[in-house]
C-alpha cells in the first residue's frame, strides 16, 4: 500500500495475526478457537465458551467448575463503586456509567499487578473484569434510575446471577437459557471496532483495564454495539405508528427517505444469513408471550425482515433479533449495549492477552491533504 | 494488501486522509495545518496554536481573545468531580484518575449535545474538554496525594492557570514560557497511537468524550506517553548510581543488557534530529538552577545523548528533553503523562471533529492462524 492509495476505515486491511476467531466469509461461519460458534451456542453454555475463548481450549469438568467458582468469588465490586454510581448525574448514559466504573475499578487493583502485562497477570485481571462486569453494568443502571442495588448472589451461576441482578429475582429456566445463548452469540467476533480499539490501546503497553475502557467507549457507538438498541426502537416505533398492518409501508417510507435501518447487513460478510441471527430468531416466538405486545412485535419483525430482503437484498445481523429478544426478556433498553459489552468481555480479554503476549505498537500513517509552506507572525496573537 | 501479507502494528499503512498534520519524513518537519510546528512554537503561544489546530487557521486578535475567554469561563469542573477524586483509592495511577474523570464528566453534558456529533456540537464539547483537562489532571493528582485542591483561577491565562494549579502559586515568567513551549511541541503529531485510538472509537459514532477517554487510556502506555516519565526516571537512576562520572558506563551496561532506553528514536522518522527535541534542549540549561541537582542532570543528559548516538545512531525524541524539563519545572513525575495528554487534547479534538465530519467505521480484518474443524461435546461442561 503506497501513500497514494488507502482503504478508508481499514476496510479489508489486515490488522493482526490471531488464533482467537475468524469470520470465514467463504462459508459464512464464525470460527472461535477452531469451533463453529453456532455449534458452541447450541451445545454448551456461556462460561464454557468464555473459558474456551480465554484459554484456547474447552475446560474439563473440573476446570469448568473451578472457573465458575473463580468468577463467583470475584463477582462483588468494591463499596466505593456503589458510591460512585450514586455520584453520577441521573442523565448519565448507561454505557458511560459502565465505562467510568471499569476505569475507576483499576485503582483497586494491586499496583504491581496492574502494571504487569505478563500472560499470568493479564489472566488474573481479565477474569476479575469478566466476574465484575455484570455487577457494574446492572448496578450503575440501577443507581441512575433510582432503583435499589442488587448485589451479586455468589451462590448462583454466572448467567443466573446476572439475570438475578437485572430483575431482582431469580430467572425461570427458559429465560435463563435464552439469555445464556444470546451471550454466547455475542462473545467474540474477530476484529470488530471495539476489539480493535482494545488491541490498539493495549499495544502501547497500557494495561488490561485501559484496553477494556476503550472497548466500552467504542461499543457505545450506534454503528457498533448501539445497533441492538436502535433495532428494538425501530420495531417499537412501528408498533406505535400502527402495528403490523403498517409495518411494510413504514419500512418503505424509511427506505425512500434513505434512512439507515440498523440491524441489517455487515461490512465483512452476510451475503448469506448471519448464522447468529438465524440461530437466535427461533427464540423470538418462544418468548413472545412474556410481554403484552410480544406477538405483534414478532409479526413486525418478520415483515421488516422480508421487506429489507426484497428491497435491499440485506439479511438481519445478530443485533436485529437480539434487540427483540432482550425486550421479550424484560431488559430495559439502555442496558442492551452494556449487556452486549459484558458478553464480549471474554473475547476482548483474550485479545488483550494475545496482543501483550506478542506486542507490536499500532502506529499507522496518513495522507496529508492540508496546506503547506505557511509561516506564522513573529509574535503571539492571543493573550495566552 | 492480501490476506497472506500484512504489516504488524499497521507500520506504514495509511489509516486516514487528514488536513491536520503530517510528519514530513523527507525533511523531518512536523507540519501542523500548513505551518512548521517549531516555527509556531518559537513565535506563538499554546492557545494560538490550539486555535489553529482546532479551527484550521490562526486566530485574529479578537478571535484569540474570545477563545481564551471561552476556555477561562469553562475551566472549573463540577463539584462531583472533586468528590470523585476523594473516592479514589490513593494508589490510583494519575493517568487512570484522569481517564475516570473525563469519562465521568460526560454525564454532566446536556444529553442532546452529548449525542450530537455535528461539527458545531463537537466543537462545543471539545473546547469544554480542553478547558477542563488541566483542573482534572491536577486536582485528581492532588487528591491522590492528600494535597489540597487548587481550583482554577479564571482571571489567569490558560497556561498560567495550569501552572498555578500545579504549584499552588503563580509561575514566574521564565517557567511559564518554557511550560507553554513544551505544550506547543506536544500539541499534535499526526497519527500516534492515542490519536488513532480516538479516531477508531469516534468512527462508531461514539461521542467526543468516549474518544478522549480512549486517547487517555492509550497515552498511559510506556511505549507512548509514559515515555517522558521513563526518560526522567532513567536520568535520576544514573544520578543515584554515581552521577555524571558513571553516566557513560551506566548506559553501556544497559545497552549490553539489551534494555530499551526510552526517549530515543521513533517509528516514523528521526534519521535526523527530532525538531522538537532540538528546539527544547536549549531550555534545559536555562532551567537547570531551579532544582538542586539540575546541573548534574543536564550533564548526564548530554552524556546519554552522546553515547546513544555513538552506539546506536539514535537521536533523542521529544520525550527525552521534556522529561528533564518537567523535572526542572518542579512537576511531580506522575503528572508528566497527564500533562502531555492535556497538551495533546487540542490535536485529538481536531481529529475527532475531522473523523465525524466524514466518517467511515474502522473495521479491519485478521489473519487467522488458529485451529479449525473442531466440534464441541453435545452438552454443557461447566455448571454455568
Amino acid at each position: 500500500m503506497t501513500s497514494e492509495t488507502f482503504s478508508p476505515g481499514l476496510d479489508g486491511v489486515i490488522a493482526t495475526d490471531t488464533k482467537i476467531s475468524l469470520l470465514d466469509t467463504d462459508v459464512e461461519m464464525i470460527i472461535v478457537r477452531g469451533y463453529d460458534l453456532i455449534e458452541l451456542a447450541q451445545n454448551l453454555n456461556y462460561t464454557d465458551v468464555a473459558y474456551l475463548v480465554i484459554y484456547g481450549r474447552l475446560p474439563t469438568e473440573a476446570q469448568g467448575r473451578e472457573f465458575c467458582e473463580t468468577l463467583a468469588e470475584q463477582a462483588e465490586i468494591p463499596d466505593e463503586l456503589y458510591r460512585l454510581f450514586e455520584l453520577m448525574p441521573k442523565s448519565t448514559v448507561a454505557m458511560d456509567a459502565l465505562r467510568t466504573g471499569i476505569s475507576f475499578l483499576a485503582g483497586f487493583e494491586d499496583p504491581d499487578l496492574l502494571n504487569d502485562n505478563s500472560h499470568e497477570a493479564n489472566l488474573k485481571k481479565g477474569l476479575k473484569l469478566l466476574a465484575q462486569v455484570p455487577a457494574l453494568a446492572v448496578n450503575s443502571y440501577r443507581a441512575l434510575n433510582d432503583m435499589p442495588f442488587v448485589r451479586p448472589d455468589q451462590s448462583l451461576g454466572y448467567m443466573e446471577n446476572f439475570m438475578y441482578m437485572l430483575r431482582g429475582e431469580k430467572p425461570d429456566a427458559v429465560s435463563l437459557d435464552a439469555f445464556d445463548r444470546i451471550h454466547m452469540c455475542y462473545i467474540e467476533h474477530e476484529m470488530p471496532n471495539s476489539t480493535f480499539a482494545a488491541r490498539v490501546i493495549a499495544s502501547t503497553l497500557a494495561d488490561m483495564y485501559g484496553a477494556m475502557v476503550g472497548a466500552v467507549a467504542s461499543l457505545k457507538g450506534r454503528l457498533h454495539g448501539g445497533a441492538n438498541e436502535a433495532a428494538i426502537e425501530f420495531l417499537l416505533d412501528i408498533l406505535k405508528e400502527g402495528g403490523p398492518p403498517r409495518a411494510e409501508a413504514y419500512v418503505m417510507e424509511k427506505l425512500e427517505a434513505r434512512a439507515r435501518i440498523m440491524g441489517f447487513g455487515h461490512r465483512v460478510y452476510m451475503k448469506k444469513y448471519d448464522p447468529r441471527a438465524k440461530f437466535l430468531m427461533e427464540y423470538i416466538p418462544r418468548l413472545a408471550d412474556r410481554v403484552p405486545d410480544g406477538e405483534e412485535l414478532a409479526s413486525i419483525y418478520n415483515t421488516v425482515e422480508q421487506v429489507m430482503f426484497r428491497e435491499k437484498a440485506l439479511y438481519p445481523n445478530t443485533d436485529f433479533p437480539i434487540g427483540l429478544l432482550y425486550y421479550e426478556l424484560g431488559i430495559p433498553i439502555p442496558l442492551y449495549t452494556p449487556i452486549f459489552l459484558a458478553s464480549r468481555t471474554a473475547g476482548n480479554v483474550a485479545h488483550v492477552l494475545e496482543q501483550h503476549d506478542d506486542n507490536r505498537l499500532f502506529r499507522p500513517r496518513v495522507i496529508y491533504s492540508g496546506a503547506r509552506d505557511l509561516h506564522p507572525p513573529d509574535k503571539a496573537i492571543s493573550p495566552g
